[in-house]
């Protein structure tokens, strides 16, 4: 089986030519970045992920992780991962979005999204790893005190202590109110914790000195629902006064789950506070303040949200590499067209050509709008005008449910037509290409699902500010359509198809403007639908601007051949993606009244 | 977790009201199905699927078959499965559709049909043996000697004896005219039989006596490609003149295959003449004449394509009661509509709600145009007019690829609705709701791709004859229209609905017939999404044909609730099946040039 390699050419089209690379180096801070900075780093980035997290994909999924009851509960990692990890933050990957003040490189989230894009693609129950260590080294830095960001940060960083986030408890899934952890203050300031949490990822492993557990706990008297939830630190050894390690914490990985896909990652049923270690309860010290936590755990979430989503870009992107491979060098049957002699491969046959395109033009869509957001996070954080970072900042929010749920889903059907061109071999576990689809089909799950995304879209980020940002958005879009709709020929037709994109985008601002409030449950039954239909203009706008730039450099006299191919990948995407989308607005304007009239008793 | 129960209100709903079992059962033949018998039936049926093969659905995945190198390679079947499959013979079940003259039971298809979605939606890798006897027992009756039938019928009708269908070879999947096997006649009449033939279900077990492969292969002066093949019988124990079983034959199991799903169902590659048991080659002899071998497979092919889409069915009914099951029991979060207190099961969330209905609603589409084929089938083979025979078999052989096609990746799509009802619980295996999706993935591949089917469709059973047989489709379409249109409310808008979705088809089918023979590839590259939009505009028919039913009945005043939540779900199926037909056409029609144009070393 071929080894991931990193779609570099593409990537640096969409960083340099679409999420202006350049003006981002130019922010105070990341003036470092850019040209053969960058170049270098994804250089690096893509041989690493290449040679030493993609062979260990196979292996992994097949070996699984293996729980042990010793040392009250125990996880090894599949043959191979430890040395990985250890490579990984010897190269000082783990840090690559970390403040430098603790170690870390500081990158752009530009940058570092085709950093992620590439690892994910490689080898995803890898990196989870350095993910949730990223979020737990996010959530410290912008809401733990001093005393504990010295402790924690530049280990973890440096990646010799990992991280993990624990919100979840059987009757506390999407709904954390239901949370009920309990936290007790102990005399000398810290708290003593007593719950079990579950799916946690990599909640324990052997790639690591210390795992650093991030808890969501109430308190004794805190208040119910999520106004009650307070945030707590909870390493797995505590650590000395000097910053050695210290006594084992009474925080154990009692089982792990046995899942569909990405089997190289422990998902964990953590208990707190059960072996009685310290006469009961994991020590554990708050973070911020009390009954907070929600809103630190949140600012993790949403760079979490954005990351799932990269998930979805990096296994779709590998699905294709995959499907197109296989079609290339299997041959079975004649050309339908009588053009080609004897037998040809697959990849000649029109509908697996149909698949391969539909592959490719979304996994392009899906990194155009990825990175371009992820520029916008950028400028968000960086840009010296407090205007063009509030817009930034509101444009991320609007994008995040959309980057997480639109790229996911669409990343699940991509590993499932990856399947289908490999024919039966598809099905055959050693070919490779179920794999993707059993690890992608979490992403839709995890860190929120795409009902939960759709509702945050709909609600929070449209009808709270009554579609402010979406319309900015929008009268974007139409200036894109009409630059598009001044050339002729194919770039004409895709502005066409984007124009009509658009409107049924209008059309479902309004109905959801309309109706959000007086009627939620009718309009929240259109959230989904809304947000693929979000997910396919939005992209369609990308692929647009795309075949603009291409357009341009064809005239410029250029003759490299992924401009025309970037042209016409952009009009199969109008032609079968854009397609669906007067479709997809008569659903979400029509569709609710029908899906809630039947009663409970008659599904 | 509950076991399948099977849906048998929708079944008789189905029967009676829409599909005309009353009819069928004044063919002749089948006199004795109708009313009290069929409903004896089904409710058999029902039992033996919820009582025996449903607890062996998840033990056998977990289980899966064993091979073993005794013997030269034999198959051991997970525990239970040898005890299910004698109580499934004892019972009768295995002769349902064969003729009575070898000791089947005769059942008209459209009965057997819904007595066969039971078993699928119970256990599909159980199913799947006695559909391939089945198929075996269908090829012999019609292309078999007197004496092969003698031989052979009556023990693969009682079922101590099953079959297989050996077709595929590592270079020959879709494309049979890549065959290899060899077939050395020999002066006794037999043959001697060489070569390996791949992924060969239930090529080997331990439930049967003997098994029967039919087995595609060419005799040493066959003409090349599909013009050449012959087809073989070659029982896996050679049988005596009185009937009893003699030598073991040269045809051995020598390994399985490690699939996706159907963990419980063997995949086998067989070695035919590789063992040397006769001094080379598997003894075997010639089923009709000589290089006719892919006519007599492609008769049970027909019928095997068919059943897989009632395998389709199965998957998605039983996918469905799973996640309504947890969607009822599992409380999170509060009421949206601010209605219901405290907090709510997440069935009452729209947008689980809607993820339902779009199961449902699906599901029960599927099932009407499935059945309503199945009942074509019987009139095409026992209608007492000539013309309606024909007329009948016309619209049998535009369907069966619709019926494949659409239903298998609808059901592929149900089950991963399924899992995302269950949320973190649906990525867990234990859950049961990520094997259905799994065992589903195979549908859309075997028994030729959907891409087969849909090129079936476009080519041989629509451009071929000018689109005679699916104008009358329409035809028949456009008149529920007139009905529903007649009606107000939900039912007119149903009917306005699938106007829309009719002149999709038409749009469709015009363009089909213009460009099919001068531009087949162009044409071709839009026929799954033209499959696709067949699937849901005759789904949605038979959806608009079950609400006029459902009126009337209301307007009778049968207050059963069974008939507004049919209307409902009719409605719901308008908004968010046929609100995408509109989108398809316009895929199918301009999408096949930018699918063609890439350079193919720019995919």
């Amino acid at each position: 089986m071929a080894e991931y390699l990193a779609p570099l050419k593409d990537m640096h089209f969409v960083l340099n030519e679409l999420a202006d690379l350049e003006g981002i180096a130019r922010l105070p801070g990341y003036e470092e970045f850019g040209g053969d900075m960058a170049e270098a780093v994804l250089d690096e980035s893509a041989k690493f992920s290449s040679g030493v997290l993609s062979p260990l994909n196979v292996s992994g999924d097949r070996a699984r992780i293996r729980w042990e009851a010793e040392e009250g509960g125990r996880v090894r990692m599949a043959a191979g991962f430890r040395e990985a990890y250890q490579q990984f933050i010897d190269a000082g990957w783990n840090g690559y979005s970390a403040d430098p003040e603790y170690g870390g490189q500081g990158l752009p989230k530009l940058l570092g999204a085709a950093v992620q894009e590439m690892w994910m693609a490689a080898n995803l129950s890898f990196s989870l790893c350095p993910l949730l260590t990223s979020g737990a080294i996010e959530a410290l830095e912008l809401s733990g005190s001093e005393a504990q960001k010295a402790c924690y940060l530049p280990n973890m960083v440096q990646g010799r202590w990992t991280g993990t986030m624990n919100l979840t408890e059987p009757q506390a899934g999407s709904d954390l109110a239901a949370i009920r952890a309990r936290a007790v203050p102990q005399a000398d300031g810290t708290y003593r914790i007593f719950g079990q949490k579950i799916f946690i990822t990599y909640g324990d492993h052997d790639m690591s000195e210390n795992i650093v557990h991030l808890v969501l706990a109430r308190t004794p008297d805190a208040p119910p629902g999520v106004k009650g939830i307070s945030l707590f630190v909870v390493p797995k050894f505590l650590v000395n006064a000097d910053g050695s390690l210290g006594a084992r914490n009474d925080a154990y990985c009692v089982s792990v789950e046995h899942k569909l896909g990405i089997h190289a990652c422990p998902t964990c049923v953590m208990a707190f506070g059960d072996a009685g270690n310290f006469g009961g309860g994991a020590i554990g010290t708050l973070v911020g303040e009390e009954n907070a936590g929600l809103k630190y755990m949140f600012i993790m979430m949403n760079a979490a949200r954005f990351s799932v989503g990269l998930e979805g870009l990096g296994i779709a992107e590998r699905a294709y590499q995959h499907a197109l491979a296989y079609a290339r060098e299997r041959v079975q049957g004649r050309d339908i067209s009588g053009r080609l002699p004897g037998n040809v491969s697959i990849s000649k046959h029109p509908d697996v050509r149909r698949m391969l395109m539909l592959m490719k033009s979304q996994t392009e869509a899906m990194r155009a709008l990825a990175y371009s957001v992820a520029a916008h996070h950028d400028a968000a954080l960086r840009h010296p005008d407090a205007e063009a970072r509030a817009q930034s900042q509101a444009h991320v929010d609007l994008m995040i449910p959309v980057v997480k749920g639109w790229l996911t889903e669409t990343a699940n059907e991509i590993a499932y037509l990856g399947v289908q061109v490999h024919g039966g071999m598809g099905f055959i576990e050693e070919t490779g290409a179920a794999q993707y689809m059993r690890d992608a089909r979490i992403t839709t799950i995890y860190e929120g699902t795409t009902g939960i995304q759709a509702n945050d879209l709909i609600g929070r980020k449209i009808a709270r500010e009554g579609g402010a940002t979406v319309k900015t958005v929008i009268a974007q879009m139409r200036a894109t359509e009409a630059e598009l709709k001044q050339a002729g020929g194919q770039i004409k037709a895709i502005g066409e198809a984007l124009g009509k994109g658009i409107a049924a985008v209008e059309e479902c601002v309004a109905h959801i403007l309309a109706g959000y409030g007086d009627d939620t449950a009718t309009v929240s039954v259109g959230a989904v639908p809304f947000l693929r239909l979000m997910g396919i203009v939005c992209g369609g706008w990308q692929m647009g601007r795309a075949a603009l730039v291409a357009q341009a450099r064809i005239a410029a006299g250029d003759g490299d051949a992924f401009y025309p191919a970037k042209i016409v990948t952009a009009r199969f995407y109008a032609d079968h993606l854009l397609a669906q989308a007067a479709g997809l607005a008569q659903t979400v304007v029509q569709g609710g009244a029908s899906a809630l009239e039947i009663a409970e008793e008659m599904l």
